[in-house]
């Protein structure tokens, strides 16, 4: 199984909204191949940070899925005011990982 | 849904010793009131580093286990070099984290 994780830091006044945001997301990720689920994780001590901690049956059904029209459409419907947000505040480099114990 | 995460840096020459640790590990915590699960990823990316994850169904409950006799003898099982070279790498601050959205 394959990791993908996402660091993003927003305005500790603005989390509420960025996790509403994600569970009002759209979904479109459900249907690709090789998706297995996406979780949102949030920081119990650095105020803002999140976690966005997706898993895939392999690395190609990931990278096939960050190529989409789905992908960019789910980015898309982000209100543009939070998105600058997470932006400014910064979203780090994109971290992956292969399960190798459980 | 209650996660802690710990990130471990060994030198890369161990790390195939050190995930063959994980898959033999004694399973101590599985008894745990409130423990769900315990994932190890392997960084695609970083060579020797591993994420540690588990699962709780509170923070209570990981504090919990934290403190007993068990956490301590897992701990007491890994090899002393494979323990030392673990800790001289680096075994980062654990990071907590409440899953919100799914």
């Amino acid at each position: 199984m394959y990791i993908a994780l996402s660091r993003l830091r927003v305005a500790p006044a603005r989390v509420d909204e960025l996790i509403s945001a994600f569970r009002a997301r759209a979904g479109l990720v459900e249907g690709h191949d090789g998706f297995i689920g996406l979780e949102v994780w949030r920081s119990e001590r650095e105020e803002g940070e999140l976690l966005m901690v997706s898993r895939w049956q392999t690395r190609e059904c990931f990278s096939a899925y960050m190529k989409s029209a789905d992908h960019r459409a789910s980015h898309a419907r982000i209100e543009p005011g939070l998105a600058n947000s997470v932006r400014l505040e910064r979203l780090e480099h994109l971290s992956t990982y292969e399960v190798v114990a459980t």
